[in-house]
C-alpha cells in the first residue's frame, strides 16, 4: 500500500426526504443563491419546480443552459451575467456536467481574468463560492468529489481541474429524481461509474485487499442493479443502489494507497473533445480495446477481476479473455453500440489525438504510440 | 435502503511518512498544543519522542495517564490541571481510549460544569477545542468518527457521546506505530473492528447490497491479515491493511441506510463497567452467544455471512450453525479465552446488568430479559 491522504468533507443527504434538507443547508451559507442547471430537462420532469418551492423566499438568480461536456464558453456567459449578483452559494441542479460547470463558476466569482486560466494552471483561485448540489443523474461522482472536467470547444481541449475547496458542501441525492432519466442516459451513467472503478482497480499495486474489495463491491452492485432499472425505471431500491454506487465510485475512497490508471478516461476525453459522443458511450467502446492492449501488463489483476466479478474459472488465458469479453457483453446488454462507426465517427482526428495522448503519458505505465494506435483503430472494427 | 446523511470531514493521513504531516496540520489551528496520551507505552516504544520532535518549538503541555475504558474521574483531573492553558488544539497520541478521553476534553474546555453532564445529556457543549490524532492501536475507529465512550467508575456507568464537532481534524495513521503492539492487544483490536462490522451488518434491512459488500470487504480483510501480524508483528502491509480496515469499520460508511444492531457492544459495555475485562476480550465471548440467541430473527443475513465470509455450503441450518462456529473459531485462533470464568468473572452482577440492558432496549429488535439471560449465562459455559 502506498502512502495516501484521504479527505472528503461533503455532506451526503440521501433518500426520499432528502429534498427537504435543501433549505437549511443553503441557509447555513446565506440567502443569495445562484441556481444553475442544464438544458431544461429539470423543467420537464418537475425537479425544477420542487427545488424552487424549497428555496422560496431566498434571493435567487438562475443560469440554465450548461451543456453536456460543459464548455468554458458557456460558463463565461454565466459569469458575465451574474458576477455582480455576488451569490452566497451556488446550487447546482443536474448531473456531472452541471456540477462540473458550477465548480468552475464557484472558482471564478472572485477572479477577474478568464476562468480557463485555472484549467491551464496559469493562476490559482484565491477564494471560492460554496457549492451545493441536487443530483439528477447517477454517473460522474462529481457530487462528492472536488474535480471538474471542462471543455474549450474553440480549441477542442478538455481539461481536469481539481481543488480541495471544490467539494460540494452538501449533496442532495434522492433516487426518485432519477426516475425519469432515459434508458440511454441511465446506461451511460452506469458505464461511467463502472469505468471509474476499473480505472482505480486495474492497477498493479499489491497489498491493497480492502480497496480491491471495495471496488469489486461497487462493480457487482452496478452489474446487479443495471438490468433492474432498465426494466423498471421507477424501481426505487435499484435506483438508490446505482446512485450510491456511482457516488462511491469516484469520491477518493477506492483509490487510496494505489497507483490508479485512467487511460480509458484520458482517451475518451480526447475523443469527446473532437467528436460529440456521450462520455459513457465512448468509454464502452474504448474499455475492452484498452484491456486487450494491456492484458499482459495487468494479467494478475484481470484474473482477479474475472474470477471475483464474472465468476470465471479455468486457465489464466481463459479467465483474462473471458473477463474482457464479459465486460464487452455487459456494455452491449445495456444497449451500447460497440463500434465508433455506429456513431458516425471516422479516424480523421486519430493522429492528433494519439500525439496528444503520447504527450500526456497516460496510464499506470504510460501507453506508447503503438498501443494507442491499436486501441483507437480497435474501436473501428 | 433507508434515508441517511453521511458526513465525515476527518483528514486521514496514512503511511510511512505520515508523521511528517503532524506539524503543518497542527499549525493550521495554532501553536498551543495539549498533548494527551495513555499509561506510558508511547514512552517505551519511541512514539512519544518522535511526536515531540515533530512539534518542537510549539507551546506544548502534556497530560498522560488516560486509562483503557477512559474514566471521567481522570479527565476531570486533566481539565483542572490545564483549563487555564487554553490550547489551540489537542493532540491525542494513542488508541481509542486516549482519543475518546480527548474528545471529552475537547468538549469541556469551554464549560464550567462537570464533563459528565454531556454524557447524561444535561447540557450540550457550546464550543470545542479542535482535535488531532496520532493513532498507535488499530481497533476502535475513534480516529475517524465523532463518538466517544466514557466510564464513570464511581457508579459503574459507561456511556456514549456523539457530536459532529468531534471528528478529528486530522488523524495520522502510520502502520509502523503499531509494530510494538502486543499479540493480545493486537487481537483485541481485530475483534473490536470485526465486531463493529458485525453490529452494522447483521441487521435485517433489505436492499443495501453495496453496504453489505463493503462490510464483507472489511471482514475478509481482517480475517486474512490477522494471522499475518500475529506471526510477524512488523509485517508492514498486514499492519496497514488492519489499520485501514479498523478505521473503515466505524467511520459511518458501512452503516448508511441500514438499521444496525449494536447489542453485543451494549452488553460488553455493561460488562466492562462492572468487570475490568478488555473490550475485545469481552466481545469475543459475547458475540457467538448473541448469534445463537438471534439466529432465527437474522437467519437470512447469517446465511449470507456464512456463505460469503466463511465459504459455507449446504442446508440453511448447516450454514447458520457453521457461521456461528466459524466466528467462535476465528476468535479462538487469535488466542482468545472463550469463557468469562477464564477471566475470573462470576455472575454476581448479571441481574443488575440484565435490568439495565432491558431498560436500554438494545438490539435491532430489542432483546428481552430471557434473551439477555441466555446470552450472559451462555458466556459462563
Amino acid at each position: 500500500m502506498k502512502d495516501f491522504i484521504f479527505y472528503n468533507p461533503t455532506k451526503l443527504i440521501f433518500g426520499k426526504k432528502a429534498m427537504e434538507q435543501i433549505r437549511p443547508n443553503i441557509e447555513a451559507f446565506g440567502r443569495r443563491v445562484l441556481l444553475t442547471y442544464g438544458q431544461g430537462s429539470i423543467k420537464k420532469n418537475g425537479i425544477y419546480d420542487k427545488v424552487v418551492k424549497e428555496i422560496q423566499g431566498l434571493k435567487v438568480e438562475e443560469f440554465g443552459g450548461i451543456e453536456s461536456n460543459p464548455r468554458v464558453e458557456t460558463l463565461r456567459q454565466a459569469l458575465a451575467q451574474y458576477k455582480s449578483f455576488n451569490p452566497d452559494i451556488i446550487l447546482a441542479v443536474g448531473g456531472g456536467s452541471v456540477i462540473d460547470g458550477s465548480k468552475l463558476l464557484a472558482s471564478s466569482f472572485y477572479y477577474y481574468g478568464d476562468p480557463w486560466d485555472f484549467l491551464v494552471k496559469k493562476v490559482e483561485p484565491k477564494k471560492y463560492v460554496p457549492l451545493g448540489v441536487v443530483l439528477t443523474l447517477s454517473a460522474t461522482g462529481s457530487e462528492m468529489n472536488c474535480g471538474a472536467v471542462i471543455t474549450k470547444w474553440e480549441t477542442h481541449e478538455k481539461k481536469v481541474f481539481v481543488k480541495d475547496e471544490l467539494y460540494p458542501k452538501f449533496s442532495i441525492l434522492d433516487p426518485q429524481n432519477t426516475f425519469s432519466v432515459s434508458k440511454n442516459q441511465t446506461a451511460y451513467g452506469i458505464i461511467d461509474a463502472f469505468s471509474h472503478v476499473l480505472e482505480q482497480y486495474l492497477h498493479t499495486t499489491v497489498d491493497v485487499p480492502l480497496q480491491d474489495r471495495f471496488s469489486e463491491s461497487i462493480l457487482l452492485t452496478l452489474i446487479e442493479n443495471a438490468p433492474l432499472v432498465l426494466k423498471n425505471p421507477e424501481d426505487y431500491h435499484a435506483r438508490a443502489n446505482l446512485m450510491l454506487s456511482a457516488t462511491m465510485a469516484l469520491n477518493n475512497l477506492i483509490s487510496i494507497g494505489t497507483n490508479e490508471d485512467w487511460a480509458c478516461h484520458s482517451i475518451e476525453h480526447e475523443m469527446s473533445a473532437f467528436y460529440d459522443i456521450p462520455h459513457g458511450a465512448g468509454l464502452a467502446i474504448i474499455t475492452p480495446r484498452w484491456m486487450r492492449v494491456v492484458k499482459n501488463q495487468k494479467k494478475k489483476k484481470l484474473i482477479q477481476y474475472g474470477q471475483r466479478i464474472w465468476g470465471l474459472k479455468g486457465t489464466e488465458k481463459r479467465i483474462v479473455d473471458g473477463a474482457i469479453q464479459a465486460t464487452d457483453n455487459f456494455f452491449k446488454s445495456l444497449g451500447m453500440k460497440m463500434l465508433l462507426k455506429d456513431w458516425g465517427i471516422g479516424s480523421e482526428h486519430f493522429e492528433t489525438m494519439t500525439n496528444r495522448l503520447v504527450g500526456q503519458r497516460i496510464g499506470e505505465k504510460a501507453l506508447d504510440k503503438k498501443q494507442i494506435d491499436l486501441i483507437l483503430n480497435g474501436c473501428m472494427v
